[in-house]
């Protein structure tokens, strides 16, 4: 495109945070600035029950259709739980494969993050609770409400490349300690 | 693109048939015409071992290719099964699902068939062994030589969508009994 950017886009990045789901799969976009970081924009894709190729496209689109709307710089994506259902981690698997195919057909580059690196940045704990982590997305980006679930997964992953990319010397980031646990790619 | 179909090309339907894997995802395509199938093509996309993001967009572009290449008109899917390592089973989903994103983003119309069906159709013994699979394709098809095991199951899932497009009418497929089994889509 040949809009100008902004003079507070020309040195920020643009960070677009995916929580990969069949059903919903939330977005989030910060941008950073130095140790500053700003509240863009944050949403979910929701697929209709129905054939599985028809709902992978539905996500295969809108994370296509986000990128084109807010233009990310870089895109990070939480790794997921495995499934105690097999059936169920399969079906996330194709869904997060659908999501990262909207990341990289775009020619962005793409982070991964597992929900416990997510946590312990966010909030300085990896196992904390869905409350804590929507109630710290909120107060990082100085937001005027809680974001849902969904689109606070997504804020705190992007939030979570933030920091990771400025060594975690700012924000809550500070001495993090990044455990791979149990959750897998 | 502008250039006519042959004459055999008007009235036939061009079948792509994909068996998604991580490290190898096979692909084969065969025309319909009434009851007659015709060998098109076949091989694999392969992905290095790296980055989870890059393998997929690898896949993408790969099934993206050769559509572009050979413009199926229709994409028949194999179904996986669930290993019982789960972060295998979240890999090959991953992989399933930028497959199938190959297929939808170029507005595809996917069937998916599971293993039993296809090879229900092929062989006619929803449990027969790889070799009867390569051996039976090879028969089908009227090839010189056995095909890769990848491009045969591949090739075989085309042939499975093309038994179950007729009616299984025709060839291997008559009587053939679908079953669900253990494997997940």
């Amino acid at each position: 495109m040949s809009a100008a950017p902004s003079a507070s886009r020309s040195v920020a990045t643009r960070i677009l945070g995916l929580d990969p789901g069949l059903r919903i799969t939330g977005f989030g976009l910060v941008d950073q600035l130095g140790s500053q970081l700003r509240y863009v924009a944050s949403g979910c894709i929701k697929t209709q029950d129905g054939e599985l190729p028809g709902r992978l496209k539905t996500l295969l689109d809108g994370v296509r259709e986000v990128i084109a709307t807010y233009r990310p710089d870089v895109v990070a994506v939480e790794k997921v739980f495995v499934n105690v259902n097999p059936q169920s981690t399969l079906l996330l698997g194709q869904a997060r494969g659908a999501v990262i195919c909207g990341a990289v057909s775009c020619e962005l580059p793409v982070a991964e993050y597992t929900a416990l690196q997510v946590k312990q940045s966010v909030v300085g704990y990896g196992k904390a609770a869905k409350e804590q982590v929507q109630h710290m997305v909120q107060r990082l980006l100085a937001l005027d409400a809680s974001p849902g679930p969904d689109a606070a997964d997504a804020l705190a992953c992007a939030i979570c490349h933030a920091h990771g990319a400025q060594g975690l010397g700012g924000l809550a980031g500070a001495g993090t300690r990044r455990r791979a646990g149990r959750i897998l790619a």
